[in-house]
């Protein structure tokens, strides 16, 4: 394996462009092949059966692109097919869950900690099972946030409708006194802003695709993979469906402009 | 092709369910076969080149499983893909688009029709289409409704958040003055309180479920595949994902408990 070799990333559409970002900023020479599911997304109401296939299937495509390790981009993916697949393949891959709860207990100091995603993710159970053996006397609040990805992707980020909804789906979580809340999914930092207003500044917002890109560098440094040719790095996008849509939400997530992005069949891999 | 095979009814997920209530309500006799595509709903967001694709398995399934006739029962299939499947297949098909453009035009005394649909339904021009080719002279507002579905798959069918939804969608078409309004997503007829109640009294609605079964009938009645046999109706239900899910949602749509779904893989046909 090559040091050169691009880190392949997936999610189920265009929300993982959210830790392209993060892996862009915190390692700027890695070379990057992202893979965004926009046929058949969303995986977040899917179930573990079929969110392991698509994922499969990804990361078979990935291989032949010659990745040197693998992130998963998307909450549900990372609690429902990663376990899975890390036996199945012999490259590093690395989730958003697992950092994004490490971050969380170790921000806390009340130790109750809330967590919000897809209807999938969160009934997976995975942020508690991960806080809960970082630390036992962890309490975490745990929501469901359906209407969350829809508004994001209709762009109403700062919007009445957003703060009515972000009223409905939190107002237990604030009640109960939680100081740091787990954003565990990709779209939700897009609406982080309005997220903070209404939980208020005492509560500590947990992005995981910074503490993804953190833990993605010490694996890769571990490994020996770190790229350190300090060539200007190459990323190429692959897609299921849509260019147009996602080249749209490309260029309102990344710091840089993207020129061309690949239909792929990805149900024949 | 025998009078007692099964019709078959296709939909992106669980909408379609409200055209086969109206199919159950006027072609009692009538047995049935239902396909929803839970796994890869939903497709009023995707390209027509994906839902083509999609369909064309569906209608594969479906006719591996002898179906005298097909009904699309999802409004952006209908628009992208029933032209291309009626060309290749031997078996009468019928989409919810065109009877329910026909309902309006007759139902319209203004002629100023809105239709309301996904937005790859609307981005297709389609109703406009066929409103046009009826007469003439009728005026089309078109508006995609993108919330709409996650809304009432959320289960907030009367609740204040879709009531700004619905203001917000709407009002523009409010202000046009349309004296019909084309309820183009199988979804929808599950808000049309809601809806009624922004639209006010004198705009009416136009379910294109009715108008399809209506439909279906005649031309089942025309090739001489009407079901005179009288023995009670047999329905059978697949989904590509989460039987769970899909039982209880039809268990709120219709008229009969749905005893048992069948999960297919649905990518190998």
């Amino acid at each position: 394996m090559d040091t050169q070799s691009p880190i392949g990333v997936f999610d189920s559409g265009v929300g993982g462009l959210t830790v392209v970002k993060e892996i862009m900023r915190q390692l700027p020479g890695e070379n990057m092949i992202y893979f965004g599911d926009t046929a058949r997304v969303p995986y977040g109401s899917k179930s573990k059966k079929t969110v392991l296939k698509y994922s499969r299937q990804i990361v078979h495509f990935l291989r032949q692109k010659e990745v040197k390790a693998i992130v998963v981009a998307c909450n549900t993916a990372s609690a429902l097919a990663l376990d899975d697949i890390r036996e199945e393949i012999d490259i590093p891959i690395i989730g958003v869950v697992e950092p994004g709860a490490r971050m969380a207990a170790e921000s806390t100091k009340t130790n109750s900690i809330g967590i919000i995603g897809t209807e999938s993710t969160i009934k997976s159970g995975i942020y508690s099972k991960f806080l809960r053996k970082l630390n036992a006397d962890i309490t975490v609040v745990a929501r469901a946030c359906p209407l969350f990805v829809p508004l994001v992707e209709e762009g109403l980020l700062e919007d009445r409708i957003t703060e009515d909804v972000i009223e409905r789906y939190l107002h237990e979580l604030k009640e109960y006194g939680i100081d740091s809340l787990i954003l565990g999914c990709t779209h939700y930092p897009l609406i982080r802003n309005a997220i903070k207003r209404y939980m208020g500044g005492e509560v500590t917002l947990i992005n995981p695709a910074y503490e993804t890109a953190k833990s993605l560098k010490a694996m890769l440094a571990e490994q020996g993979l770190l790229n350190g040719a300090g060539n200007a790095a190459c990323y190429d996008y692959y897609v299921s469906d849509g260019v147009d849509k996602f080249s749209s939400f490309a260029d309102r997530v990344l710091p840089c402009h993207v020129d061309q992005v690949t239909v792929v069949d990805i149900e024949s891999y």
